[in-house]
């Protein structure tokens, strides 16, 4: 820290990306990236749009904005285009969260949520999950605070039912509530439905995982078109051109080639039946996950200790060091080849440590 | 605005970018981008990430920063990139500026300077520039605030020269002395070399101009390591990967062609002392610019009205209303065809309405 940062962020502690080692190759199933390469569509439509790298992106994403609305079935100002759903989700704590408006999230969710709450000067308040780590819906009903729910939640994978938000959502109608679909795609029912019949529901959803853009960038928040227009206030006074000219253009392509998506999508879920189904074999146990990953322990493994183990063996996976959770890991569901691999390499460790 | 939306932002006011009409073809001269379609190796490096765009970005820019620093002599922990130099300049506001170090900056100067100040609920003064638009530097010296120069300035395209730079530096030994150098690649001297002299020296710079980037979104902060490690909390609080594989990988070849990028910012040179001597023909009067573009006046044309007759006849050019500037517009310097195009149509303007 130099002696010119400012003391309002003297306790400020930044968000720790999943690794990204460069020593070797590995099985790469800790960040939840899809197995599978972009659509080819995207891949042509980002070159084209490489050749006039020179003028401004659109700041309004128009040809993004039309194609996903005609796909999605919504209004061209219910939908604002981000730099990954990171971004939406840090501009929803700036513009509905504050001394007034404290934030509300679970104890065990998506682990940015605290360090935008601090980034941003807001209480908030970490509410547990239940033993078996599943939400208790009565915790969030007329809290009046920000509630923040990733839908399914991470990194268990467990969804929560559209009347359960419903209920969070009626009894909070002077609070916005923050639904994180990252992981929607993969099996869980999206609230983007209800957009229309309540105000105070804003949902993200990211081309990173299910369209296989992470590298690109990009993701969205939808709600209403009040709340849609905070939210382009704040873009408008952060970074206009948050979004850049490329990956507008990958995205039109991943939309025009839906069916793409969709069939990797479908694979996942089978992919992911298939690994828990394998884990159980072995003496794991796993929350039921919807997402693309699989939350998973062993009675008899130390949960840090197998993802040292793996990771020496080109097997990488995410272990949390957070007492509640510090047993499991988070496993990736990727191609049955790798799944046969890091299968293969866990029966090896198991085998050694026996 | 919701009825969700926070209080704190109740007197925020977006900044407006360049506009970018789609209605039709336009000679585009209103919003500094380069007329030079980015380099053949940027292209082939770019296309070359899409295809792994499943992956997340690199959070470190490993090896944009590796070549940035290779061609520019700095060491990999004294360089952030961003998305965009805007990017930059908002966490410079956010590390940088609270109530105890309040920002200052020259009330003629880059438009969202206060919009980062109103964002960041910092206070701020705006510092007259002298009448012909130059800056007093006394009237930074010792001020005790953390100064943003933008140098060559905006909209005026005046430089700045080193050894005033320093007298800020030396004066300010407790702030932090930002230093805009979107435009320097035109003609201005650069203050990257006094990074290692000056602990509060904070340097940013943009692909968007000289590098034919601007649609890529690629910005850096130079500074000593403590200032870029303050950077780098924020970035990781806010949006590690908020540099996309394909922008990481454009840069990169921009770097490796680096005499390309030179050579137009040659031409941009050539063509400008041609605009300016054209213009002078024609009775405008323009302020010294170092910039890609030029900032002129007609003492029998209002300004506005100039710019509007311009943009009706296809050729778009900015201009600003506020009342110190409103008489002038800012032209950005294009190919020799497009200034050509640009003169033609200010004569017919002329001649009609003399």
């Amino acid at each position: 820290m130099s002696r010119f940062f400012s003391q309002k962020y003297n306790h400020l502690e930044a968000y720790t990306p999943g690794e990204q080692p460069k020593d070797m190759q590995y099985v790469k199933l800790n960040t939840n990236e899809s197995p599978f390469p972009p659509s080819e569509k995207a891949l042509k439509y980002a070159a084209q749009a490489a050749e006039r790298l020179q003028l401004y992106c659109d700041p309004d994403c128009t040809v993004l904005t039309r194609e996903f609305c005609k796909l999605y079935g919504l209004e061209k100002d219910e939908v604002l285009f981000t730099n990954g759903s990171d971004d939406a989700l840090n501009f929803a704590f700036m513009a509905f969260c504050d001394d007034d408006h404290p934030a509300a999230f679970p104890d065990i969710t998506y682990g940015f949520y605290p360090v935008f709450a601090a980034l941003n000067r807001v209480p908030y308040t970490e509410i547990p999950l239940k033993e078996d780590f599943t939400i208790n819906v009565d915790d969030y009903c007329g809290i009046n605070k920000t509630v923040f729910i990733a839908n399914p939640n991470a990194p268990t994978g467990i969804p929560l039912s559209l009347s359960d938000i419903e209920k969070i959502l009626k009894t909070n109608p002077d609070n916005v509530v923050i639904v994180d679909e990252a992981y929607v795609d993969f099996g869980t029912d999206s609230a983007v439905g209800l957009i229309h019949t309540y105000d105070n529901l804003l949902v993200t959803q990211t081309f990173s995982k299910s369209r296989s853009l992470a590298g690109g960038r990009l993701g969205m928040a939808m709600g209403n078109r009040s709340l849609i227009q905070d939210l382009n206030t704040i873009k408008y006074s952060t970074n206009p051109y948050n979004v850049n000219s490329m990956t507008q253009a990958a995205g039109v392509g991943t939309i025009l080639d839906d069916d793409y998506a969709k069939k990797n999508c479908a694979t996942i879920a089978e992919n992911r039946a298939y690994l828990t189904a394998e884990l159980e074999k072995l003496g794991f146990v796993h929350t039921p996950s919807t997402a693309n990953f699989v939350f998973a322990k062993h009675p008899e493994l130390d949960g840090g200790g197998l993802y040292a183990a793996l990771k020496e063996r080109g097997v990488l996976i995410r272990h949390f060091t957070k007492e509640r959770i510090k047993d499991y890991n988070r496993i990736t569901v990727g191609t049955k080849e790798q799944i046969d691999i890091l299968l293969k390499t866990i029966r090896e460790i198991m085998e050694e440590t026996a």
